[in-house]
């Protein structure tokens, strides 16, 4: 683990860049804002923490309603249970049998979920519970557009709810339905029409697998760029957006409909200039290793005429409009990332800052976890 | 840091994924290439460890008779030195008083050299070496072609050496002339053009800060591109490649010229298969948190038919070619990064296999090191 970037009382100024920093009161207003758009729907709110990876932001998200958290790997599930959170969702299939064994371990102190799309994969599910001697909770992925993981909606997907209801140590719990590749759909438009095809197709597998004897208490997905439309289609039961706390430069580029709320951004880069030495072009300590590019390059904040152009590993790239003053050596720049979730994950820590000031470091606890 | 995902001794099939591995056999006959081809030509061979961020990698290059290594953070040259590396060159402009102070400490037990392309640096530099008690190495850099840091070659650059010759703490060791762009320029001739002109550039600035009468002992600079052309050069006397330990996919599509010694591919992300449940498609447990996209995506190793077209933080979607036999559940591939040095940043350990066996699980000692 690196070195704290700075201490809670700190100037913000003073924070060691390149240092991802938080700025709290917009993210606050998120999780509220969140939370009471998803309080009196009667549906359940589980936020992704794969997003922030970060045990004090959960905390703050079971605080304000949630019922638990989603994650993708078995060692995130660890370090939120091991931070007192007590029901985490692993939205993905988990096949190798050391995992699995894990991750019963961790059923014995917390509610566990986890997805299947095969029988084999129910099979080790299964095994793995019965040997740890807990209940592990499998919610059946259905392939609603994402087109990455899932079984085709309809009568394999009740084959495989009959499995996991047939198979000791596991309770069916629902239907995985989450429609991914929707989230980025730059139109309103376009995503509704995505959001009604996964509902059409997730009601009929639920009456499907209902129709068969099994109950389906559980359909779940969604994101930050569709949730409203999950929320409202009567069908999902469960809500997992992750980004909203934070936002990124390719959420920003989503086209809002007047009836979609608007999310704040409120996750930076903090960077310094370091050199300076030609007119029109500035160099800053954040580049490849800290930022993800898989959406693009981070934006400038709240700098006129400062665009990032281009990265290498340590070194970003500003071109400067000629008519804004030249930046200086030792000023600092606020970059908003391309990619939220990727990027939290180089770095160790959260610095949460309100008005001028650190307010808080928080450890990114999942950070790199992998297995 | 993340749970190891392997043990020496283990079988490589036994690794938990995504891992990142390193092929021993290409791994050393990489080091013993890159040494060979320094040796004898009276330049020294001082590689960039922002590659590995690995001391036991940076140990054994010291081993094949590198003179130490560069890196690009203060903190990254911090976990070298700690492990027992005594020459460092933080090829980078440091501008926080926080970390040259940290950077003068490091003085205390090792020759330490940083670059300067402004004179308020220099003189920033200057005053956390003295505050020290130490001397620290300042090399100017020149840009001579990357266009990211680096003053403009000639007069400007001779007046930074006067100061850095004149302020307490300090000696001018030379000039850093990278010339990053030249290393992914794709044909034999582009690069051959853009180092010849880097060598012009630094010959002529060398002659000059002789000619003010200060003593120009290093050129350095080169990287895994080009660097048999700045080693034949005559005007650089040091070498800073770093990838070549490892190589990536986008590195392998440089064209060579029958004169380019060929280096080999040596790392892998190692990844599963965790779903398969539709024809023609196959999922992995390796994404945007598991490589570095900047230069495209993973390219899938020694499996034909298998393209990875796809990813999203924690899947990567491999399109599966229908004359090729479906992937099952479990089964391994070992994928090209796109990008080998911001791909290492994700991992805690490099796991060395040689054959089928894990030999060794090295630490990633400075990865994360932003500071």
């Amino acid at each position: 683990m690196q070195r704290m970037p700075a201490r809670p009382g700190d100037s913000a100024a003073s924070i060691e860049t390149p240092a991802l920093v938080v700025d709290l009161d917009p993210f606050e207003r998120n999780l509220e804002l969140m939370a009471n758009a998803v309080r009196g729907s009667g549906l359940a709110l589980r936020p992704h923490a794969k997003s922030h990876k970060c045990p004090d932001i959960a905390k703050q998200q079971v605080a304000h309603g949630a019922i638990g958290i989603c994650c993708q790997k078995v060692d995130e599930a660890a370090a939120f249970v091991e931070a007192g959170i007590r029901d985490v969702l692993v939205t993905n299939e988990i096949v190798a049998s050391s995992k699995l064994a894990r991750l019963a371990g961790l059923a014995r102190t917390a509610t566990i979920g986890v997805l299947a799309d095969d029988l084999s994969v129910i099979g080790a599910i299964s095994a793995a519970a019965a040997k740890a001697g807990v209940t592990i909770d499998v919610l059946v992925e259905i392939d609603v557009g994402a087109h990455r993981c899932g079984v085709t909606p309809g009568p394999a997907a009740v084959l495989l709810a009959q499995a996991v209801a047939a198979s000791p140590g596991l309770r069916f719990r629902g239907l995985h339905a989450y429609h991914g590749a929707a989230q980025h759909l730059r139109t309103p438009a376009e995503r509704r029409a995505a959001i009604a095809a996964a509902v059409s197709l997730a009601a009929e597998t639920r009456d499907l697998v209902k129709a068969a004897g099994i109950a389906c208490p559980t359909v779940t997905g969604a994101g930050t760029g569709t949730w409203q439309l999950e929320r409202d289609s009567r069908v999902y039961t469960e809500l997992q957006p992750g980004s909203y706390i934070f936002m990124d430069a390719d959420y920003g580029r989503n086209a809002l409909s007047p009836d979609d709320h608007a999310f704040e951004q409120s996750l930076y880069v903090a960077a310094t200039v370091m050199s300076a030495s030609v007119p029109e072009r500035a160099i800053v300590d954040a580049g490849l290793k800290a930022f993800a590019f898989d959406s693009g390059p981070p934006v400038v904040h709240a700098a006129h005429g400062l665009v990032y152009v281009g990265a290498s590993d340590e070194h970003g790239v500003l071109r400067v409009d000629p008519a804004v003053a030249q930046p200086v050596i030792g000023e600092r720049v606020w970059l908003v990332p391309g990619h939220c979730d990727p990027t939290v994950n180089l770095y160790d820590w959260i610095v949460g800052v309100r008005h001028d000031t650190v307010e808080c470091v928080w450890p990114v606890a999942a950070r790199g976890a992998l297995g």
